[in-house]
């Protein structure tokens, strides 16, 4: 049974890991917490991967006074010699007596070995605490390791009626400055951005973190710690020409092929990746998926894109979540739809939705829904 | 200038006046407060048309201690004989001291009276205390006064891309009971509700009233006060053979038709109304809004149609007020439109909206705005 003091210590590791969610990928946002007779006497989150874990941050500013003291993770900590040694040791160096876990690690290979590394070395451990908060913190890390294909978030923009752009294409501004400054805070958390070779031309789309844009939470941030997330772009009929804005800054460019050429001359920050067709000599984008959660590292992808892919995803059930900014305008019957979809016959075969947060974004409406 | 107390009587007097917002019309909804050292010795509000006023049951529950008190009034005491004696004179009868009035009447020909009369009796009056909110008590009473037309409210409800029935037609249930139930409110409180021949063929649509699915907010209502909105119903060709479940029960049908028909032999509870044409051969529906508050006491009309008459109505620019129900689903590109607009070609030139409130209603969300 857990105290009402490890609820409260467990619910600031939580804070503390958050604090990580612009940096951390392909690494999971993990917040630790050394405590000792009720006092917090260390405090840590991770804040880059390739830096130190949550665990040692705290450990550090405990320093000796963390033998005896109980260490609150809100991810078991790792076993295994990677980038870093493991915290499970070092929290066994530091002598300290208790760790309570949030939750094991996702990996089924690795779960449980930095829990069984504690015991052995004859600390006490409990794991569960706040588990469903913990989880929260990284639903892409998750379902990269549970289910091999990254969390897929699909934005949309749209006025009352569901239309996205008048007949003629004119989409600017639909929605507000707010809005858009919102859509770049969920870029600067994701780790690529999904969109199409017909987008990218359409509007000339660089698809790029424009870190002036960012609000005043990413203020805690060293110079240099931000990074741009990667494009993934739907090229199946080969139509960028490398000319597009695209392709002069921002993260590398992964150019989607049906057949790889070797001797395509691609700008420095490209490269191709092959996907292969389905049946409908549409690119597979199950497949496409995995490839990018297994082989790119790719936990969080955020889709941008026209209303085909849309359909196409929501179809699928590739889509784990929808942001929807509403702007208040009617664009009317001739405006362009928001997902193209087959024709439905009776509303119980339509793609339904439950609502998960509605609020207001300046002038526009957001709101965010999971596929049921 | 107004002390702390008096916002906090006033106040009390607009709450007291919402308890009359599906009972009075064509009157307005007024709340009446009786005052004396501090103490609130009587309260009233206006129940319903041909009944009293606010200030008489409010002055009825003071009694004899009116002498000398304050009466706190959202809306100018009256001045002439109507169905009730005049409310000026009961207050003058009653010995107050003094009147503080939220806002004069709206109607230009009548403004004043009452406070004049008040005043050359020797009371004390104050006029303009929370005057925005005791407006907000009574939009289609103003509109009707002022600007000789109802106060439109626009029906919408949709799909999260902006669809309001399948290609087929299937439409049932789109939104759920709790939204239902929300448009039952909004019907109860409004004097009649403008539909098409078209919608009321394709749903065999009753428009009437459902008590079962009011909610408790009604239940300070007494029997029988409760009246069924008038359904005005656009039939431009005639195609209503009075077979339809509308003409069975519920509140008068006026039958919008281009050519009053003498011989036509209409239910008890229909009768025919003229509308002129326009030079497109459309009803003029300026001029029926102008109808419908001049000569038929309308001052709110809920308009619950289909995406033709929506779109015509917001070109014109005659809705003041969309209640637009949300559903979880996304019915695809193929699915009815929302509202038929012409094509723009700049966005510049689309209907813009303000929201004004957005919330959960069950399972669906309701999002309400002004047009801008």
């Amino acid at each position: 049974m857990f105290s009402c003091a490890d609820y409260t210590f467990m619910a600031e590791a939580i804070q503390l890991a958050e604090r990580g969610c612009y940096t951390t990928t392909p690494n999971p946002n993990v917040g630790a917490l050394v405590v000792k007779k009720g006092q917090v006497i260390g405090r840590g989150y991770h804040q880059q991967a390739g830096g130190a874990h949550a665990e040692v941050f705290a450990l550090q500013q405990a320093g000796a006074a963390a033998k005896g003291a109980t260490c609150y993770v809100t991810l078991e900590p790792c076993s295994h010699y990677g980038k870093t040694p493991p915290c499970a040791q070092a929290l066994i160096d530091a002598g300290v007596a208790q760790v309570i876990v949030a939750m094991t690690d996702p990996n089924p290979s690795v779960a449980g070995k930095g829990i069984a590394m504690l015991r052995a070395a004859g600390i006490k451990v409990e794991v569960g605490l706040l588990e469903t908060q913990a989880r929260a913190l990284n639903p892409g890390f998750l379902s990269r390791m549970e289910r091999n294909r990254p969390y897929v978030q699909l934005k949309l923009a749209a006025s009352l009626d569901g239309r996205t752009a008048l007949a003629n294409g004119d989409s600017k501004w639909l929605t507000g400055e707010a809005a858009r400054a919102d859509v770049q805070h969920y870029r600067a958390k994701s780790c690529a951005v999904l969109s199409t070779a017909t987008t990218v031309m359409a509007d000339n789309a660089r698809l790029t973190l424009r870190k002036e844009q960012l609000l005043q939470d990413v203020t805690h941030l060293k110079d240099g710690t931000l990074r741009q997330p990667k494009r993934v772009i739907l090229d199946r009929n080969g139509i960028l020409d490398h000319k597009q804005a695209l392709f002069t800054d921002g993260g590398e460019v992964l150019l989607c092929v049906s057949k790889l050429e070797n001797d395509r001359q691609l700008p420095n920050i490209a490269r191709q990746i092959h996907c292969q067709l389905n049946n409908q000599a549409q690119f597979d984008l199950g497949l496409l998926l995995t490839h990018l959660a297994v082989h790119e590292g790719i936990s969080n992808l955020w889709v941008e894109a026209g209303a085909t892919l849309a359909g196409t995803l929501l179809q699928l059930n590739l889509v784990d979540e929808l942001i929807v900014y509403i702007a208040p305008k009617l664009l009317g019957n001739t405006a362009q739809p928001l997902a193209v979809l087959p024709e439905f016959t009776a509303l119980s075969q339509v793609p339904e939705l439950s609502w998960t947060d509605i609020r207001m974004v300046g002038q526009d409406i957001r709101l965010t829904a999971k596929l049921t």
